[in-house]
C-alpha cells in the first residue's frame, strides 16, 4: 500500500515545472551531441576507472566519441549496480526510445546512432528541457564570463567564487580578475573595489546567487585589518611563494568581502561544504576529488551571525554532516537546507537526509535538490530519483505516519522542488 | 501487516504508566494555563523565528499571553511539517477538544479560550497526569534550590550541575553556593566540602539523580593534586580573569568531585553530552545552542573506568554519536543508553537509534525515553512519539525479522518504557 | 509483499556454498567441543558482563565448561534482545537440534550436554563446515605462524601484522621475529629483509591477504630516510624507552614496508580502521577495546595513492565511516569495501551500510562479508544474518524500486557473497 501510495505521489509531483537552482550547464552549448557527450560525464568515466579501465583507455587524445562510449561499455556490466548508471539507462530510455534494461557490447552501437539523430535536430535543447520538466537552469559562472549571448532568463546566472578564494595566489587568477573588473588592485581596498566590480557586472546580468565549494578545514573569520591582508598582498605581488597561514589571511578576507556584497546585491551565497580537492591525484578528469567527515557547520559560527541579512542554502558533502545541518537550519533564520550533493546524491543519503530534514526544518527553508548537471539530458533522471525518494518520505512519515491527507503532503512536495527556490532566489 | 502489527503493540505500550526520568518542570507550577505557556517552548519560538519571524516579536515586553500565541499563529503555515508543531496539534486534540489538524489564524483564538477553560479547573495537574499516564516525573533542580513546598514523591529531584562546573568563575555562582552549602570555601578541601552538603541536602529529599550537559570539547579528568585547585581558587577569589587552563583545571575538578559524591550517595550521574552554548546569541530564549558532531566518547574513557560504582545514563546530542554511545553501552557496565535528546528527538533519529540500541545493548541498560518537558501537557505527545518509534521497531525487528510473540516484543518495550528507569534510579 | 520476496531472494542466497575471507579459526582446532567455546565467545562474555556479571565469575580460574556455561546462562534473560544471542540460539537449532526460542537456567544442561555428543563425532569439522555451506576459511595467522600440519587449501593463511607495525618495541616481538625470518636485524635495511622473510615463508604456504588491524589514530606515511629508522632502532636495541614520535616513525616504516612486499608477492592487505585497544582495561577478555568516531579515510591518501598495485580491502570499525568507505571505493581503484566489521557488525548497520555501497561502489569492488569468527559453528549464523540483511536490500532497492528481475538481484548477490572473494583474493 505504501508503495502504490509513494507511486501516485511521485506521479503527481512529475507534472510540476522545475526550475533547477545548480547546475554546472554551459549555456552555448547546453545539449549534448553524442553519447559521448553523456557518458562523458565524470560519474562513468570515473567509476569505469575505479572499476578497472585504465585512466589511458579513457582519456587518450584523439579518441573518437564513438570509440570512447565504446570503451566505457566495456565496464558498465560492473557498474550496472549504481545509481549513476540508472541515470543514464533511464534518460536513453526517456529521450532517445532505448528499450533494454542495460546498455551493452551487443546494443550501444544502435543506441549510440539513433540518440545521436534526436540530438542533431535543431531543437533538441528545447525538447529535452520540455520533456524533462525544467524551464529555467541556474548556472555556475566562472567570475570572468561576459554572460554574453544566452538567455539569462532562462539560464540563470550564479557567480562562482572558488578561484577567488582559494587560487589569488595563482598570478593567472589575479590576470582573469584585474581584466574582468577592469581594477588594478594592490591591497584590501582595491581588491575588494574589483570584487564589487564583479558583483556589479553580474547584477546587471541578472544573477540569482553567488555559490562556493569549500575544502572541510575551511574557517571563515573575519580579518582583523585591511593592513594584514595587504601585507599578504605585497608578498605576492613581489613573487614571494606565500604560507599556509598568509593564504588562510587572503582566503578569509576574500570570502567575507563575498559575504558584504552579497548583503549589498541582496543575494543567497550557496555554501557547499566538505570537499577535498585532488585527493587521487591520478583519477580520471573530476574524479579526483573526496573528503573528509571531520567537518562541523560551527566552523561557520561567526558567518552565520555576523550576516543574519544573507541567505546561506548550504550543501555538505558528507552524510554525517545533514545532522548538523538539519540543526543549523532550525535554528538560524539565515541557513537553508540546500539539496543532496554529489557522494550523498544517491537514494540511501537522500532518503535519510530527506526525512531528517522535512521533520523538523521549516518547510519554507529546504530546498530539495538541484541536478548539478553539466548536460541538460541529467535532470530528468536525477529529478526523478529525488522525486520518488521525496514521494516515499512524504508517502510513509506523512501521510501514513501523521495522516494527512494527499494534497497536504504534494503540497509539501512542491514546496521544496519548486516554491521555496522560486523564494529564496527570489526568481 | 507491518504497520497493523505495530499500531497494536502501540495500543498495548499506551496502557503502561511510566515515570518521566528527566523533564524541567517546575513543580510549584508544574501544567500550563494559557495556550501561551505551551506555546512558549522554545521549540515554537525559535522554529517561528527560523522560519522568518523576528525575535522582537516574539520577546517583546508586556505582550500578553493571547497576544503572543496570536504572533505565533501566524508562522505556524511554515512550521506544520515539523514533528514539533505536530506535538502541539496531538497534545491540543488530546487535552481541549480540538478536532482540526491545523492551528490556523481562524482557529486558533477558540482554541486559546477552551484551552484556557480547561487548564484553570483545579485538578489540571492531576488530570493532566492521568491522561498522559504519568504517575512519577525527574526534576532537574538548581543545586541551591531548597527543594521544599512540592511532593518529592511525584516530582522526584535531580541535582544539575552544570553551573558548579562550569560556571563557578562568576561570582554570583559562587555566592549561591556558599549560601546553600553554608562553607566559606577557598581551595580544593572546602570547595570539596561544599560539594558535599549540596548531596547531603539533596540526599534528605530524595534526589535519584545527579545530572549535567558537557559541550563536545569537555574531558573529565582527575586534576594531579589539589594544589593545582588552590592555585586557580586564589587567582578567582583574588578576582583575576582566570585562563581557559585554569577554567578546566576547576571544572575537571568539580566534575570528578560530583562523580566521587555519586559512589558515596549511590546515585546516577546522567551525562547529557555535546551541547555548544550560545552559538547564535541573538536567537530567542533558549533557542540559541547548537553542537559540533566532532565529539568522542573516548573523551570519557578515564571516567567510566575509574568509576565502577557509577551508573552513567548517558544522552548524546549529535545522531553521529549513537553508535559510540551503541558500543560503549555494550562494552562499560556503567554505560547506559539514556533516551533521545534534543536534536536527535525526532523521529527520524529515534528509530535509527532505538533499532541500533535493541539490537546490540543489553535490554536492562537502556532507557527507552524522557520528554525534557517544561510543561506537563507534553509528556502526551512526546512519549506518544516515542512509542510509535518503538513499536516499529518491535514489529520490524523483533517479531517479522526474528520471529518473537508479541507477548515477547511487548516485554522488551515496557522494560525500556518503564521497568529500567525503576531499576536504574531506583525509584 | 517486499518480505516474501526478500524471503525467497535469501533461499536461493543461503544455496550458494561460499568462502569466508577473515576469521581468526585456529586451524588445528577449529570446531568447537562444547558449549563453553561457542559462549565463551567474548560476544557473550562481555555482553553478560556489561549486563552485571562479575568478571571474576567468568574468568575465574579452573572453571569447568560447564560450570562457566552454567554461570554465563544467568545472564542470557539480559541479553536476549542483542542479535549476538539470536546468534547463539540460531546455531544450536540448526545444529543441535535445540528447539526452544531462549536459553535458560531450565533448558541449558540438555542442550550442553547434546551438543557436547554432536561436536565429538570425529567428523564434527566437516559436518559443521558442510551444514553451513562454508568450503574455503581465510585465518590470521601471527607473523611467525609456521603454517604447518593443517590442509592450506581449506584453511587459507593470512599474515596478520599488527604485532611488526604497533609492537616491535617489545623485545619478545622483535625475538619473534629474529627467531622466524632467521635474520638478526639491526637497522632499516636488516629489518626489511627480515619482514621479507616473512613474506616469503608465508607465500611457500598459499598465503591470500595480509592484514591489520588500526588505531583511529595512525595515518601511514613514507618514512623520509632510513637513517631515522636506524635511529629509533638504536634506542630500543640500546634498551631506552622509545617516546611517541619514535614508535611512529617506526611504525610507518613497518607497515610501508608491508605494503611494498605486498607489491612484490601481489597480496591484497586487508585495511581494518579505526580500533582503539584496552579502552576498557578491566573489561573481560577480548571485551576491552572499542573507538573513536573521529576518523577519517583521508589518512590513507599517501598509501592509496602510491601503491596502485596492491587492492586495499578495507574495514571500518564506525558506522560514521561508511560514508566515506562507499565514496573511496568509488574513486581510488585500488580501495574495496570489505563486510562490516564487529561494532558494525549488526543487522541496523549492515542494511544501511549494504544499501549505500550497492547503489554507489563498482559491484566487482564488493566484499559482501567474512565472519570473523574463532570457531566455525558461527559462519552459518553470521552469514546469515548477513544474506538475510542483503536480501532485503536486494528486492527493496533493486527489484522492487529499480524494476530487476530476481535473477538479477541474485546475481548481484552472489557475486558481493562469493565471486568477488574469488577474484580479489586469487582464489
Amino acid at each position: 500500500m505504501s508503495e502504490l501510495l509513494a507511486q501516485r505521489l511521485c506521479d503527481e509531483l512529475t507534472k510540476l515545472v522545475l526550475i533547477d537552482p545548480h547546475t554546472h550547464i554551459n549555456p552555448h552549448s547546453a545539449a549534448s551531441k553524442t553519447l559521448a557527450d553523456i557518458m562523458g560525464y565524470h560519474y562513468y568515466t570515473e567509476l569505469a576507472h575505479s572499476a578497472g579501465m585504465s585512466k589511458w583507455r579513457i582519456e587518450e587524445p584523439g579518441l573518437t566519441p564513438k570509440e570512447k562510449v565504446g570503451r566505457l561499455v566495456e565496464y558498465l556490466c560492473h557498474l550496472d549496480n549504481t545509481i549513476q548508471v540508472n541515470w543514464l539507462v533511464e534518460l536513453c530510455r526517456k529521450f532517445f526510445g532505448f528499450t533494454d534494461d542495460r546498455i551493452t557490447p551487443d546494443n550501444w552501437e544502435a543506441l549510440y546512432d539513433k540518440s545521436a539523430t534526436k540530438m542533431a535536430e535543431p531543437d533538441w535543447e528545447d525538447q529535452c528541457l520540455k520533456q524533462s520538466g525544467i524551464e529555467r537552469v541556474f548556472l555556475t559562472n566562472d567570475f570572468d564570463d561576459p554572460l554574453t549571448g544566452f538567455d539569462t532568463q532562462r539560464y540563470i546566472p550564479c557567480l562562482r567564487t572558488d578561484d577567488l578564494v582559494f587560487h589569488l595566489t595563482k598570478p593567472e587568477v589575479r590576470a582573469r580578475l584585474t581584466k574582468s573588473s577592469h581594477v588594478e588592485f594592490n591591497d584590501a581596498a582595491s581588491l575588494r573595489k574589483a570584487i564589487g566590480n564583479l558583483f556589479d557586472h553580474f547584477s546587471k546580468h541578472g544573477v540569482r546567487a553567488c555559490a562556493i565549494s569549500l575544502p572541510p578545514s575551511f574557517e571563515p573569520k573575519q580579518v582583523d585589518s585591511d593592513e594584514q591582508v595587504n601585507r599578504v598582498l605585497r608578498g605576492i605581488f613581489a613573487g614571494r611563494e606565500s604560507n599556509s597561514d598568509e593564504q588562510t589571511i587572503l582566503s578569509r578576507f576574500v570570502f567575507w568581502t563575498l559575504a558584504e556584497f552579497c548583503v549589498e546585491f541582496k543575494l543567497p551565497f550557496d555554501l557547499m561544504i566538505g570537499v577535498n580537492r585532488r585527493v587521487y591525484p591520478e583519477g580520471v578528469f573530476q574524479g579526483q576529488d573526496l573528503f573528509d567527515q571531520r567537518v562541523s557547520l560551527i566552523q561557520y559560527k561567526q558567518l552565520f551571525n555576523d550576516f543574519p541579512q544573507v541567505t546561506f542554502p548550504v550543501s555538505v558533502l558528507a552524510a554525517a554532516s545533514n545532522h548538523e545541518l538539519v540543526s543549523y537550519s532550525w535554528i538560524f533564520p539565515n541557513v537553508v537546507t540546500n539539496a543532496h550533493w554529489w557522494y550523498s546524491n544517491t537514494p540511501p543519503y537522500i532518503e535519510l537526509d530527506t526525512r531528517a530534514r522535512l521533520t523538523a526544518v521549516p518547510r519554507n527553508k529546504q530546498i530539495g535538490y538541484y541536478s548539478d548537471m553539466y548536460k541538460l539530458e541529467f535532470a530528468w533522471p536525477k529529478f526523478s530519483m529525488y522525486r520518488e525518494c521525496l514521494s516515499r518520505v512524504l508517502a510513509q512519515d506523512f501521510v501514513i505516519a501523521r495522516k494527512w491527507t494527499e494534497d497536504q503532503a504534494l503540497s509539501l512536495g512542491r514546496q521544496v522542488l519548486r516554491g521555496n527556490v522560486e523564494t529564496i532566489f527570489g526568481v
